[in-house]
């Protein structure tokens, strides 16, 4: 999976919180980061994730997927790079690379499949000004 | 802080997801524990939390207070030992004493103060039907 | 995927802190309760995960994948069903399956693939007395 | 509680993690906040908390306490004001005050006790070398 050029890339510092007793980072975690790539690559797309919310629309998780290549421990910082693929009419895809920063070596790398929703749970074809900052 | 009669008392297996690099539980996942003693003291009165929500009422947490005294590690089973105090008008503490399973030795113990609101987050009076479980 | 026989469930009370502002719970905590019915697993067939650290071996995560289906929500008892699956010389993988107790229609199913190593971060091979335990 | 004016301040962006079903950041989290606050604190003044590890000592946390004033929610940005007090000869306390960045209104404010120990979970005295860092 190569980082695409369209990525954008968050900075994490790792936390004490998000290690566990073999000293490295539980593997749980980097959905949250995953998580915070997303929100960061719509944000510097121009888009406010919170305003879709306040439409009255979520872009629900159906699927994840991490694979894990070398651990990551408290106080380092992380990098998550974070790009969309396969824009579908109602459902997206993002993938995500984590390096540390200013390394090139992968640390872990996976991918989130996501479906716009509506309050009632039923799909919404993903509205064109978001479309947009997909493609 | 003695553990009152009145008191119930939640087992919790530790998870390795809350543990962190220094081996032994992360110290904010004891608020967490904390929360499922509130949540299994009312089911034991009688009283559903999800039916407080129901109605339009939270029990925000206004303050949280706890001491560590000795630390506990991934596997072990701890019980939160959890009893209410100081009912007023609009708010109520709750207080907890974590010990493992079957010893006297305390690991934790600490209180949370809570205020009643409404989905504006205005104070509300707590109903007597909730107030009979506390008191 | 279907649950297997010699699968083992574990039952897990949904805790407010793991849900989030869609009303329900957050991701990557099915990540957790895949931890959790992994400890449950090997202790529902003799083994306690704290004796193969203990002897300087962990059971890394490589791998990690989910399929949400469904949302759980505070209050809900799941049963995180749990199986072994192609047991390698130094790997082995996990499967489960989320349902509500007592419920047939699945929440959300996934796997972890591990890697047994030692503190060096180096793959071993699984102990017999492990290895019997899974297959 | 007024922030001192040796406070560091360090910029958090909220999660989505970190919320719960009430859409606000859930309590435990605050903790979290408060560890990245010290982190930050201790790296500002030229300590990192990792060679503090790596000389086999820790700041086991042994008491905390929090006052929630007014939520976070997911998006924002919000600061936590860390300044250490009453370091002792094996103890020191540090507090907080969190704000959303760039107003006045605390959210929330707290403190956390420490004892510096060894592996062997015995207190030590705090060296010279960091107590200057804290006074």
């Amino acid at each position: 999976m190569e980082t695409k050029l369209k990525a954008h890339t968050t900075q994490i510092k790792v936390r004490y919180a998000e290690t566990d007793s073999m000293g490295i980072v539980y593997y749980a975690n980097y959905l949250v980061w995953f998580e915070v790539g997303r929100t960061e690559y719509l944000l510097a797309k121009g888009m406010d994730y919170r305003d879709v919310e306040k439409e009255g629309l979520f872009m629900a998780v159906v699927e994840a997927h991490c694979v894990y290549k070398a651990p990551a421990r408290y106080g380092e910082t992380v990098a998550i790079a974070t790009w969309p693929s396969e824009v579908k009419n109602s459902s997206l895809k993002f993938c995500y690379r984590v390096t540390r920063q200013g390394e090139e070596k992968t640390l872990a790398e996976g991918w989130t499949v996501h479906v716009l929703i509506d309050k009632d749970l039923r799909p919404k074809k993903i509205p064109d000004k978001i479309r947009e900052l997909l493609t």
